[in-house]
């Protein structure tokens, strides 16, 4: 991407379109450099700050008040922060040329204009939704911020379904099964790939799978989804090639992509899979347009590739440094090793780096060794499995990536592995590693360590 | 220390001194390299490979019995390993000139020798006692072996101690402590600095002090001890400068010093503490002579400098790396960054790096940061308090040490921080890091990163 110079970062108006966790990190961030500076930040919906990922521990029950999952309110962004967020504002086209946004109103019912001298784009990403047959009718629900949460919760409340299909393995589906399962409600779960969670390689999946039908959730897998049965407009089955599974209520759980539609009409390059290309800064193809969150692309650090990875962590990242940049300091966003986490009842998955399916894309000579062993000393009350995966490239011996499946305390190790990939280091670098070890952290050895002891012995 | 060649290290007879983590996990590497290689491991006890860490557990009653904490006993060794373990029997002498040991043998009470072509010394250490009237009195223990932990129990069972006065705040003593504190004794804890566990900077120490006093122990901080009031033959009090607390029990935790007296005897290089002097491939001075465990010193990665840090981590690294260059291969030992965990009931305990004390005896122009924030997401049950101090190098920005105090799930992120520590990353590399999210897991920034936010504007 060509490299744009910017007129004037440190002053002006900034206009923000978004006010979750990029555009108000961002926000806060140009506040707390820049007392005086004129900060709008324009929101479509009611809520600004809000926790997506909580969502689902919302639906099942476990978090009780969904204002719980609101980090700050527009009210104290305005009052506190004298932050000019607007709510119920949605932009609905970019002018590059004059530096102007075009606001719909949703009270007022009308369009306004605002101009700018920086604008960043924050508008976050949506649930995927195939274009297939049945597709509007009620029942049917993506994950897409609180208000979708609200609805889900009310048409459970007031609609009592009792069978329910998730379509689509990924975190949010896996997520909100587990969910809907504490309700007591009867929960399948259909996937194309031959297990769920195709973010790590099918031998870990399978552990992930395996913890699903532990909880109760009817798998079917290596089974896609062609249509939805609809009656009197609200959904009654999800049918596969093989059948039609009976749904009073659908959750969609395949993945998300980015909300890059007005960047796009205004001529905004685009990246992979259609999130809005930026640089390090968070600088678009355009002089004074930035963006930031769910609906900008990231570097991978391990590929040198452009990603579309939609998580929250980044997006708070991402925000900060667009507004340590707008601010007119020095704000550098390294990019990412595809690190995460997820938690299914007692059952922790976390991967990072790259998986076997893309390091065969990518052509890359690479080995693999996965152990089994304990989270804790064997002896230490407590002491859950815990299964780690890792890859590394034959030759160099540099790590490529991980996945962790295993009981409580597993998953929160892929973070050493993260750290290892960003720096660059060999299964030898990893077996060196200074590891905290006490009987009811670890074994001797950490697990992460075990498996490099045997990944090294391919390389 | 100067280079020594060995003439031939993947043949002839290897004697290995101590039979626990580091001189097992030597022998059992060259096993798995050798199959044939003639090796002789020495063990003064009657026990081998066992887990140190996991004796206050034991006596405690969290493991009912001993023999858990053994990984593999002696018999398994011969049998399974075919490596000749023998038990009770206690090297006395090192002649380094004719590569021979001299060997008392405990049941027989005969001196025997035998030679040697490449000799491990793995004597581990020992309690630190300090030379004060009354130290050979009945009821006063250091943990020292399984045999000790042993003892320990019996005395418990059989004399019903009721007032335990632990003397030293360290890991051990701790988790002593807390051992003491399950078993419902009346636990008093003398500490000569003004707060326990003075790896800690005092200010993260005086949250493990609070702790401690919350399962009823009581501290006496700031208060050397100066002897033991004995009567019968038996310690009855603990003497302080301010006053005599009764004592029917005392556990010594003033840590350990290595157990180089054969080494020293034979004109070995010793190190820092008296830990025998080793370069990264386990060598000693003296050719064909090697050490690695408690009783070896370790290179810190971040000083540069030796230090001698007795661990199980490190004695199991070490015995691999020695076990691997006898057997002919190429091991490295990179050191160590003096990275350290424990749990004191519900407190997770964890520092690695340097701490404010060191920094100052270095000269070392650094910054500290110390944020409060919760393990999880705030809105996810179960979320607990976390306290992150980082340490920094003011100008490089370098990372210098972190310490963590707090509830589940609060301590293994040190291992974040020993991972980048080894990288050698600054405090704007931390902040840049993937690492993992979820609200079961972490709030959206890692505690490790806010402190790493914080730490930045001082640096």
């Amino acid at each position: 991407m060509a490299n744009v110079s910017n007129t004037s970062t440190g002053k002006g108006r900034v206009v923000i379109i978004g006010g979750n966790a990029a555009g108000m990190s961002a926000a806060s961030k140009i506040r707390r450099e820049q007392p005086e500076r004129d900060i709008l930040v324009l929101e479509k919906t009611a809520y600004t700050s809000y926790s997506n990922c909580g969502i689902p521990y919302f639906i099942g029950g476990m978090i009780k008040e969904v204002d719980r999952l609101v980090v700050r309110s527009p009210e104290e962004f305005r009052e506190k922060y004298n932050i000019d967020v607007r709510t119920g504002h949605e932009v609905i086209e970019i002018d590059l040329g004059a530096q102007r946004v075009k606001v719909q109103e949703r009270e007022a019912a009308r369009v306004t204009e605002e101009s700018y001298d920086q604008l960043l784009i924050a508008t976050g990403a949506r649930p995927f939704c195939p274009q297939v047959e049945g597709m509007d009718a009620a029942g049917i629900f993506g994950l897409s911020g609180l208000a979708s949460g609200i609805n889900i919760q009310e048409f459970l409340t007031n609609k009592s379904p009792q069978n329910v299909v998730v379509v689509g393995g990924g975190y949010i589906g896996l997520e909100m099964a587990e969910a809907l399962t504490r309700l007591k409600l009867n929960v399948s779960l259909v996937q194309k790939s031959p297990e769920v969670m195709d973010t790590l390689d099918p031998d870990m999946g399978a552990l992930v799978s395996q913890a699903l039908r532990g909880i109760g959730v009817k798998l079917f897998l290596s089974e896609g989804f062609e249509a939805f049965e609809v009656k009197e407009g609200r959904v009654t089955g999800v049918v596969t090639p093989e059948r039609t599974l009976p749904a009073d209520m659908v959750i969609l759980g395949l993945g998300v992509r980015a909300n890059s539609h007005l960047a796009k009409a205004a001529g905004i390059e685009l990246g992979p899979r259609g999130a809005i290309s930026v640089d390090g800064r968070m600088q678009t193809s355009t002089a004074n347009v930035w963006a930031a969150g769910d609906c900008a692309a990231s570097l991978h650090r391990v590929t040198g590739q452009p990603v579309h990875i939609a998580l929250g962590t980044i997006a708070n990242k991402q925000g900060l440094v667009a507004g340590t940049n707008i601010s007119g300091g020095q704000g550098w966003f390294p990019g990412v090793v595809g690190t995460a986490v997820s938690k299914i009842c007692a059952v922790e998955v976390a991967r990072t780096g790259l998986q076997e399916k893309e390091l065969q894309q990518l052509g890359t000579d690479y080995a693999t060794a996965t152990i089994k062993t304990r989270t804790r000393a064997g002896y230490y009350p407590g002491s859950g499995t815990i299964t780690v995966k890792l890859l590394g490239e034959k030759g160099s011996g540099l790590l490529l990536g991980a996945q962790i499946v295993g009981m409580e305390g597993a998953a929160k190790r892929i973070d050493i592995i993260a750290t290892a990939l960003t720096a660059e280091m060999t299964a030898e670098d990893l077996i060196g590693l200074d590891l905290s070890y006490a009987p009811p952290f670890s074994p001797v050895w950490d697990p992460v360590q075990t498996a490099a002891r045997q990944l090294i012995k391919k390389l």
